[in-house]
């Protein structure tokens, strides 16, 4: 805990000192020995597990626009970083919180507050540590799961005719942009509107899905800064390429309705979105398709052998794709 | 990995792709099995070790001055929260970086990436994962290390009788703030003042004596507050209070040769000095006052059953202590 943090002790204690939940008794021994109130969190895993974590930032202005409220903020900051956890297929049990802000404001941190705490009741994730200091709106949140040793998905691990699966519809979050001045009135705004918006308020990370994947996927990826430079990445670290069926890139009927014809282009380079991106053996898909948590994941392509990114039109023909994501420089 | 990052894995890969150490081949099994490359790093304690993990935040403008060469802010941000490691008696094993630029300057990403790398490499810890956004300046890094199950050095065991002992002279950071502005000739000042610099860009966290402690301290923690406000963090979770002894509260010559009568004053209030501040009971301070380790422990006060802090004076009397750290509103 460094100095220049503002009245730490009391801020932590009122806001953050009982964010989320933890059951203890699922466990043989104690996972979080310690929590808030030492100079260290204490992590132990159970024997036969290993401890996956990743840190995210938001930056006010650059991630979210300086009007969000605080509920979505708290709220959407969690998802985000949960949403790597899913693609590991871990567990999550615990994250921490480095919170820096303008001001003390009561009102904000109680609702910045309540929103992280209801997906972290939802997820059974518990506030662990962080550092409280002052100075312009950035959050960077770790999170950590637990996954059996061995059993993590990695990104590199995808092989030729593996199919490439997502976990649903794609594009919402990133045709959200232009509407987050309506905020406010969610609840007023047209069904198609509010379809947007709530993706890429409350994005849903998809951890049952990623821990059932476990074993099974091949590779997996959380698709933050588009399906094709996220499934890039997994292409990349697997040496493998990827051909995609323009005809299957599922895009919601109020995408659709709201936007139109932009909305493959959307789908396919959009982030935010926070579905899982993952390789998996046909036969395998064959097997998983019937359960509940599968009824949402499309087939959008198939692992190729041959380095590079390629659609196969609606017209039959092939073209190459540019998987350029998101960078800011 | 969120979007919105600023052109993150070409700059992970040339500045912060390979930053500290790590040496798996002390243990038998791997303890870090997945570094930086995926959705999330992986940790595997070996059997019978827990992870105590920490999160801080340096602010520009707030725990820094603008002023501030990126080799010392790489090596300071580290050293801060290594220093939290040390208080619990833990092992540095891995970090991760959550880093928020203005703009991506290659020569300054080079000296922040040399000063980080060079204190992670003395302590061999290794940089396992990490969020490179783009905005105001502010420096997030959570360390993580090993300790023996149940084996942590808690704030909350100090017990009636412990000596109160710190680790070496305090103050020195303190006092270096008003002589921040000498940074880059450094080389140049007087002694004095270059003594109160080190202390204050390169602070050095008491990770060997943090380990030595375990199973001999009742309860310890970093000074990054003040000697008063820290001490008091154990003195409020042990149920205990405090009397210290003013002729044995250290300050280093040079300090009272640069500030005079100030240098007690900044050696009981000033923070960012990062020495140990711990509780042990007297027959263990004998046995262990003769380890090398211990060459710069003072025993600055006792642990009282009463609570609240006091001051036994140099003429004898005793006055009450006021442990207010600081705050920031």
């Amino acid at each position: 805990m460094t100095n220049g943090s503002i009245d730490e002790f009391g801020l932590i204690s009122r806001f953050f000192g009982n964010v989320g939940v933890f059951d203890e008794s699922l466990y043989d021994s104690p996972i979080i020995p310690q929590g808030i109130g030492d100079d260290c969190a204490i992590l132990r895993p159970p024997p036969g597990h290993e401890i996956c974590l990743s840190i995210d930032t938001l930056v006010c202005g650059v991630h979210f626009p300086e009007s969000i409220s605080p509920y979505h903020l708290g709220y959407r900051s969690l998802a985000v970083s949960l949403s790597d956890l899913a693609a590991m297929g871990a567990k999550p049990v615990a994250f921490t919180l480095a919170l820096t802000i303008p001001e003390s404001s009561p009102e904000w941190l109680a609702e910045f507050s309540r929103g992280m705490s209801q997906l972290a009741e939802r997820h059974q994730i518990k506030l662990i540590g962080g550092d409280t200091t002052k100075g312009p709106l950035t959050i960077s949140i770790q999170v950590h799961g637990l996954v059996p040793v061995d059993q993590a998905i990695k990104r590199s691990g995808a092989q030729e005719g593996d199919l490439i699966c997502v976990s649903g519809s794609l594009g919402a979050a990133g045709a959200a942009l232009r509407f987050l001045h309506m905020e406010a009135e969610m609840d007023a705004v047209n069904d198609n509107i509010r379809h947007l918006l709530e993706h890429y308020f409350c994005p849903q990370p998809k951890i049952e899905l990623g821990c059932l994947l476990r074993s099974q996927a091949n590779a997996a990826i959380d698709i933050s800064d588009g399906l094709l430079a996220d499934f890039n990445h997994i292409a990349t670290s697997s040496n493998v390429g990827g051909l995609f069926y323009e005809e299957q890139i599922p895009c919601s009927e109020k995408l659709i309705a709201e936007v139109g014809s932009e909305a493959q282009s959307l789908a396919l380079t959009a982030g935010d979105d926070y579905e899982l991106c993952f390789s998996l053996p046909a036969q395998r898909y064959d097997q998983l398709k019937g359960e509940d948590l599968f009824k949402n994941v499309v087939v959008v392509g198939v692992v190729s052998a041959e380095q590079g990114l390629k659609m196969k039109c609606k017209d039959g023909s092939e073209r190459v794709l540019n998987p350029g994501g998101y960078t800011h420089f």
